[in-house]
C-alpha cells in the first residue's frame, strides 16, 4: 500500500473551531493554467482625491463633510445594514420559518488620511494608531452590544473600489453565525480540556512547526491546519487574551481584530483571520464556486505548503522594492 | 412601538436546512450604487471553436479526442480534486488534527455540442436528455460512493472561462460538509415531525405563496425564506422524491440535481439550489465577503421581495427577446 503523504494525497480536515471540514486535493496544483487572468494590480491611486468621500475634507453621501483627519477617522456608514432600532419580529408561527430581532451598528474606520497606502506601507506608530482605535470601538460598541466584528474588504477583487484604506465595524445585538460556532466549539473544548482551544492549538503549532509563517515575542501567525482559502492565515496571541482592549502596550505594536462582551468568555481567544482571495500569484485567483458554496470547502495546496511559500515571501513590500 | 416589516426592518432568519443564520436587511436596497460594475454579459460565442476542450472534435489537455458527439458527452476531469485511490491518512493524533480519507471521482459533462447555448436556450427534448445523464451518472457513481454532487459554474463572475454549456459531476466517499448538515436536520426533522422536512416546507410555501416563482405539475420553483443569495431559489418536486433515478419520465421534462445511496434516507427531499451572483442587474453583483466570510450571511432584498421580482421576469429569454 502507497504511504499516505499530504502533499500527494487527497484527504479531509477538520476544522474544531468553526466545525467545518474542508477537502485538500494538493495534487491539483500540477495543472496548467487555463482560467481567468485578474487585471494586474498596480493601478497608481492619487495621494488625496476631494471627490473620494473617505478622503479629509471631501463630502459624503448623506452631505456630511469629513474633518482634516491626520490619523484615524471614524464614522457611521451611510448605508447600514445594521440600525440600532428596528422592531422585534415577533414569534415565529411554524418552526420552518424563524425570524428574529436584529439591531446593530455600522461604522467605517480610515485607516489613514492618504490614499495610496495600505496598512503594510503604514508606519508602526501610525498602525498602532489603528489598533488603538479598534480596541476603544471595540470597548465602545461592546459595551451595548454582543458582537463586535471588525473587518477589511480590501481590493477590487472583494469588491472594494474605493482604495482609501479603511475597515468595517459591524456591531450586532446577536452573534452572527460563525461567531456563534466558534462560541460552541471553544465552550465545548474548554470543558472538555480544561484550557482554551486556540491556546492549545498555538502551543501545538509551536511544536509542529510546520504551519508558522511568523513568530514575535507576543504574536503566532500560521496557516491553520483546517485552512480554506489558498494563503488563509490566522493571527493569534501568545498569551491567553479574550478581546482587543486586553492587550498591552506592547502587544498592541503589531495586532488584529475580534470582540466579545458578557459572563465567563474564559474559553475565548482574540485571533485574527485572513482569508487573501489568491490562487497562485497577484493575478491568479481562487474560486470558491459550485462544489463550495453547495457541497464542502474545496482548496489545491496543502496549508503546510501554503505556509512554506508564506515564509520564503521578501521582507521588502513590492511596492517599496519596484522604487 | 413600530409594527414591524420584514421589507423596511432589519432582522434574522434561521436556515432550518443547513442550519444557519443569515441577516436580511431590505433598507440597504435604497442606497445609491456606487459600487463595481461588471463587464455586459453579451459577448458572441462561435458555435463551434477546434481549439474549445469541450467541443466535439476537439483535443483535451491529456491529449484525448473527443468524438463528435450529438447530444451530451461526459468524461473524466484532466485534474480532479478526487480520485479513486488515494491512501488512508491513517488515526490523528489530536483532535485539533483531524484528517479522514477521501475518495472520490470528478466528471465533466458537456450539455449540448455547441458552445452558444446555455441550458435556457435549449429544447425540452434537449434538456430531458440532460436530466436524463443527470440520472445516469447518479446512478452509476452512486453505486460506490455516498454522495453525487452535480453542479454548474456558470458565466465568468463564477470563474467559468468555458462558455461551452456544461456541468460538474463529483462523487465522494465522504459526505460533504454542507449535506452532512442537510442530513443532520432532516433527519432530525422527520424523527420529530413524522414528516420530510423539505415536503412539509413546500407545502407550506404553496399555502403562503409569498415566495412562490413558478408552480408545475411536478415541481415548485421558490426564494426560500432563508435566501442567502439576492436572486437564490430553490427547485423542489411536488412528492416526496429521495434522488434523480426515481423521477417519472413525466417529472423529467424539467428537473435537477442531487442524490444519496444507503440505509434509510426517507427523510431526505430531491432538491437544487440556484446561487446567481447578482445584486441589482446583469452587471452588479452581490459580494459575500469580509462580514459574511467572518460573521454571517448578509442579504439586502427580502426574499419575498425577490420573489416578486423574479415572478415579473419576461418569459422570452433575454438573448432571443433581442431578436
Ligand atoms: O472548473 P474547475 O476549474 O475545475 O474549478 C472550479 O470549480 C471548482 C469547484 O467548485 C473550484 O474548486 C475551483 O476553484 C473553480 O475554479
Ligand atoms: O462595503 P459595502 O459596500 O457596504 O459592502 C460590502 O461589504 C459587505 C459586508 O461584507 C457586503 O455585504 C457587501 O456585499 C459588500 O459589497
Amino acid at each position: 500500500a502507497t504511504t499516505f503523504r499530504a502533499s500527494e494525497h487527497q484527504h479531509i480536515r477538520y476544522n474544531p473551531l468553526q466545525d467545518e471540514w474542508v477537502l485538500v486535493s494538493a495534487h491539483r496544483m500540477k495543472r496548467p493554467w487555463q482560467g481567468q487572468v485578474e487585471p494586474p494590480l498596480l493601478k497608481t491611486v492619487p495621494r488625496h482625491d476631494p471627490h473620494n468621500p473617505l478622503c479629509p475634507g471631501a463630502t459624503r453621501a448623506n452631505g456630511e463633510v469629513n474633518p482634516y483627519y491626520d490619523g484615524t477617522f471614524l464614522f457611521d456608514n451611510d448605508f447600514p445594514a445594521l440600525q440600532p432600532d428596528a422592531p422585534n419580529p415577533g414569534p415565529s408561527d411554524h418552526p420552518l420559518f424563524q425570524t428574529e430581532a436584529a439591531r446593530g451598528a455600522c461604522k467605517v474606520m480610515c485607516f489613514h488620511p492618504w490614499s495610496d497606502v495600505t496598512l503594510p506601507l503604514m508606519s508602526i506608530p501610525e498602525i498602532r494608531t489603528v489598533i488603538d482605535a479598534w480596541a476603544a470601538v471595540t470597548e465602545e460598541l461592546g459595551a451595548r452590544y454582543p458582537w463586535v466584528q471588525i473587518f477589511e474588504n480590501k481590493g477590487a477583487m472583494m469588491g472594494c473600489s474605493n482604495p482609501h484604506p479603511h475597515c468595517q465595524v459591524w456591531a450586532s445585538s446577536f452573534l452572527p453565525d460563525i461567531a456563534q460556532r466558534e462560541e460552541r466549539s471553544q465552550r465545548a473544548y474548554q470543558s472538555q480540556h480544561g484550557e482554551p482551544l486556540l491556546m492549545e492549538y498555538g502551543h501545538q503549532e509551536l511544536l509542529r512547526k510546520e504551519r508558522l509563517v511568523l513568530t514575535s515575542e507576543h504574536w503566532l501567525v500560521l496557516v491553520p491546519f483546517w485552512a480554506v482559502w489558498p494563503f488563509q492565515t490566522l493571527l493569534l496571541p501568545r498569551r491567553h487574551v479574550r478581546r482587543l482592549p486586553e492587550l498591552t502596550p506592547a502587544e498592541r505594536d503589531g495586532a488584529p481584530t475580534g470582540s466579545k462582551a458578557g459572563a465567563n468568555w474564559d474559553h475565548w481567544q482574540l485571533h485574527a483571520h485572513y482569508y487573501p482571495p489568491l490562487l497562485r500569484s497577484a493575478t491568479v485567483r481562487k474560486f470558491m464556486v459550485g462544489y463550495e458554496m453547495l457541497a464542502q470547502a474545496q482548496r489545491d495546496l496543502t496549508p503546510e505548503q501554503a505556509a512554506e511559500r508564506l515564509r520564503t515571501v521578501p521582507e521588502v513590500h513590492y511596492r517599496l522594492g519596484q522604487k
